[in-house]
């Protein structure tokens, strides 16, 4: 038996199991929920501000100081979604984001839409996070590149092993660099900021404000636009999380959200206005932010250390995947939409089944993609603006619906939201369409296998429900079928057991291969047992499965008019090691899984344990 | 169901199953059975010369002329090995081979050391040959180098069906090429012939024989011989498959054998003397084969001809592993060494088992080498040749004992045969040691297993064996347990079955995860079934199979005291299609399995089908 050994590693790798009545030890408190709730949108921030010059620079250098209304524009939709993200932590305070709202005031097939986009997000983030930081590690050390997505595998099972042991374990280990990298980001801004302020910084490297650029048009501002706010990805992490926060969850998810938009509205516009200032251009070796950090300390060890909490946050992206994805798939799965198993709560009270699909499908991505995930962004960030999107529109019928106090302030709130993250979808298929149009194709699917997978929940509920004075119909009696093999204990065993059923009739079938075989077993029966009728079915075809069951329907058929039941009873013997198994012919493994699924009988197995 | 798809395309495949009585037809007469048998022995005359002349190559040019008197030496133990096993056939005419004959003769081990040899020497056959034609046809197209492992997994997969739909078709197919082949140096050698004896080929080619040579040992002649006999390999193939042969089997199969002698004699000793007339010395990059091809007959069709078919014969030879390997695996597995499924003829009267775990396992061991199978050539001949000395040692002992007609001249071949056997095997071990070891290694461990196995299948024969008068202890009376999740149709039909059979006592058990639903479960059951007594097991752990075990193990320990038996009846509903299976979690198939292998109860389903 392999059992122990696997049972060791488990409770090694993952910990003791934990009672249900120990969750609420495995809550989170605000400071370690920001930490894992945030790391994705927070590291946006190593790339979202490059996203923006990245467009600006294709008119050239004097168009850059476009950025600083672009960012502007960025952090009023920042704003509004955090806004608007408040309110819907409140409204539906038992988590479920986008998917909840969505449902609940625009109808099942937006609901729908805006989770099965967020389910595959999550996935996405996972994969883009990983492979983005196994870069940032290979580009230290280029003679590791070429296991890029061992390397990525390898941070997947780390995260999907610490998200096993328990939410509030993973949060512990992952703060800290969460934390480190805001400091970095703060010391570094502190510099840079002192630096300009004191005149430190030529003025000639920026261009004024204002300076009329050639060739800009409306349509580069507007991509431009759209590329920087998918630094926003991640915002609606923590309104899919609440469950997991310490009560008062809404009131803490609340506040979390708030230190989140805070600290993100600081570090994005901390970037820009840096980045305006010290005339950075992207580069295609150096990130943004490399060069800022270059120019304000050099390359000293506060560079390093820029650089490595900037890796680090960038894996650690990946956990907030791990935080939302089971908990929408409880809600997907309560609704009956996926697969009932990402209800159930794991050894230590985490939705392991999520975690270790989540697991598993970012694994495959990264094979499929051979760790080239960076074509992926944009569909990544398109397939969060559709939520977004949704759920803000659903806020507003909320707000026309109910009407509250002062529902005018936040039905104006999600109104804002929703028209700035349609444009944005809208932009990401205007300018991206060869990079985000997969979109349009997994999304009808995933939401076709939703609706089928419902329909089966729902018929399979419709034939199960029963009243509680039911009581079916009576079985008259039983017709026992032992199939044997041979004269040994294991078929006397199961003999004594039929004998014992009180039984209306037990007939034993034997399948000679061979016809002398047919008439020694026959004989020797005769004199075994007497009184139990043998049935002998030949065939040439040294296969038992097809003649017994063709035996099964005949007799049932003759059951079926007396309302009598047929039960097939399989003698089996179990070796005492489980190799042992491999040296024996399962006949009997078969023959029940062919019955089972198959007919409509029912199907015993007596075991005969081996002592040696 | 995936059901019918596998089916037709195991149909497609393989073909329609065949009755045991059909087994005639499968027969191989004289002419396929040559085909088969002999391909490894044939092809091994494309390499076995140029071992020979690549030993006598180190000293010089001028040794080569040693390869006469040494191909003398081969050709003298080829008579001997062919006599020999003349003389095994007609004695042991079931087939089996060096196993069976050591075994009778020498004993259980000396029998298990041949068997376990061959039978690991047929997988290398397999993976040998079929990467040595893979390198053919990669060495005249360059550019599918890279594919080297891909194309001999092709091969073995495609010879693997082909032998899976019975041993006639794969003949029928494979006997082309081996015909062809000898056809090819049949050409060869009467063209190379009629040149040398009209004078065409220059005398100064070659040295004459006799001419002293410096540094020439007894020890290199020796290795150089050993070298030579490699071509031997797959003499022994005829004597273990005799079952394949038309009746009569043992006089067809030895005309085959005497024949396959007669050709591999002309082939090799007539490719020694071309190389010698013609002067040839192994080069790396052309094969001696093609050298004379080329002195012979210059780069045209003919050439390539003589290319083509001696690259086909190189792939085919694996086939002759598929013909001996499940036929020396049957006559292993009926004396109950390795797994019983080697016995079972599959649905077109091959011994499927045997064809499948070949080519399974030969293409692992390709992947293990990466398809640079060549080192293991050394391995594979010492293989054959402790097989061979073992055989014929057991024949010298046969005679001996029996003393039958004539035994003189019989023991006397033997003993010869013998004698060379074991001097060729010493040779290996003295010469190629690095390369041999490894069989001193897994041929114990083979042997160690084949014991274990051994003593499994008599230990299991021991438990199960019953005299037919013997009825057993009758069983007393039932307690039942129906572990139920809820009330539904699938408990209902379980709990009726389990009324209908008069048990002593019926206990529903139900696990609630929360102590609320305890409650309420117990009092909606009371109005349900207030005749079946309801148990309730609450856990924190979320797992149905621990609280449930401990408290069928209190149940057993009170039901042995009044030798009453301890039914576990399973509800579980089957789905109406197979997907639907990964939306339902299947607690009830792991419940089965854990209740079946670990505790001495009872398990029946009762299987609830659903309609929709």
């Amino acid at each position: 038996m392999v059992k122990p050994v696997t049972s060791f590693l488990k409770r090694f790798l993952i910990g003791r199991p934990l009672k249900s009545t120990e969750l609420g030890e495995q809550k989170l408190n605000k400071a370690k929920a920001l930490a894992i709730l945030s790391s994705d949108a927070l590291s946006s921030v190593a790339y979202g501000p490059e996203q923006i010059l990245l467009v600006l620079i294709t008119i050239g250098a004097t168009a850059l100081w476009y950025s600083i209304p672009i960012a502007i524009g960025v952090l009023l939709l920042l704003t509004a979604l955090i806004l608007s993200y408040r309110q819907i932590i409140f409204a539906y305070s038992h988590g479920g984001g986008a998917y909840v709202v969505s449902k609940e005031n625009l109808g099942k097939y937006p609901g729908l839409i805006a989770g099965g986009s967020l389910l595959v997000d999550y996935i996405l983030t996972v994969a883009v996070s990983v492979s983005a930081g196994a870069d940032a590690i290979t580009s230290a050390f280029p003679n590791l590149h070429e296991y890029n997505v061992m390397i990525s595998v390898v941070f997947i099972v780390f995260i999907t092993i610490l998200n096993l042991r328990g939410v509030t374990e993973s949060a512990s280990v992952l703060a800290y660099p969460v934390y480190l990298f805001v400091l970095a980001l703060a010391i570094l801004m502190g510099t840079g900021l002192y630096n300009i302020l004191t005149g430190n910084v030529p003025a000639e490297l920026h261009v004024p404000l204002g300076t009329p650029v050639a060739g800009i048009s409306l349509f580069l501002l507007l991509r431009a636009f759209s590329s920087g706010s998918s630094a926003l990805t991640g915002v609606e992490a923590i309104s899919n999380a609440i469950p997991n926060f310490k009560s008062p969850a809404a009131a803490n998810a609340a506040k979390t959200l708030m230190a989140m938009g805070a600290i993100l509205a600081v570090l994005f516009s901390g970037i820009v206005v840096l980045a305006y200032y010290y005339g950075v251009a992207p580069m295609a070796e150096v990130t943004v932010v490399s060069q800022i950090a270059e120019q304000t300390f050099g390359r000293n060890a506060m560079y390093y250390f820029i650089q490595g909490t900037t890796a680090l946050i960038l894996v650690l992206a990946a956990n907030t995947g791990y935080s939302a994805f089971p908990l929408l798939a409880v809600n997907l799965a309560k609704d009956k939409f996926i697969p009932r198993m990402f209800t159930m709560r794991g050894d230590r009270l985490g939705y392991s089944n999520g975690i270790i699909i989540l697991g598993v499908l970012s694994i495959l991505l990264l094979f499929v993609f051979g760790g080239k995930t960076e074509q992926l962004i944009p569909l990544y960030a398109v397939g969060v603006f559709i939520p977004f999107t949704l759920s803000q529109t659903g806020m507003m019928v909320k707000w026309m619906r109910g009407k509250p106090k002062g529902w005018v302030q936040k039905f104006t709130i999600n109104t804002v939201g929703a028209l700035i993250s349609f444009l944005v979808t809208i932009m990401f298929f205007l300018t991206k369409f060869t990079q985000v149009w997969p979109v349009l194709i997994f999304l009808p699917l995933l939401i076709l296998l939703f609706h089928r997978i419902n329909k089966h929940y729902e018929a399979v509920a419709d034939q199960l429900r029963i009243t509680t004075c039911e009581q079916g119909i009576q079985i008259e009696g039983n017709v026992i079928i032992v199939p044997v093999a041979g004269i040994t204990h294991v078929v006397m065993n199961s003999l004594n057991y039929a004998k014992s059923l009180s039984a209306h009739q037990i007939i034993a079938v034997h399948v000679p291969f061979e016809r002398e075989e047919e008439a020694v077993f026959e004989e020797k029966w005769e004199k075994w047992q007497p009184d139990v009728r043998l049935v002998t079915l030949f065939t040439p075809y040294r296969s038992i499965i097809q003649p017994l069951t063709k035996f099964i329907d005949t007799v049932q058929r003759k059951a079926n008019e007396s309302n009598y039941k047929v039960t097939v009873i399989i003698p089996q013997f179990i070796p005492k090691k489980g190799w042992h198994n491999i040296l024996h012919n399962q006949s009997s493994l078969l023959i029940r899984a062919h019955l089972l699924f198959r007919k409509d009988v029912i199907v015993t197995t007596v075991p005969y344990h081996l002592k040696k």
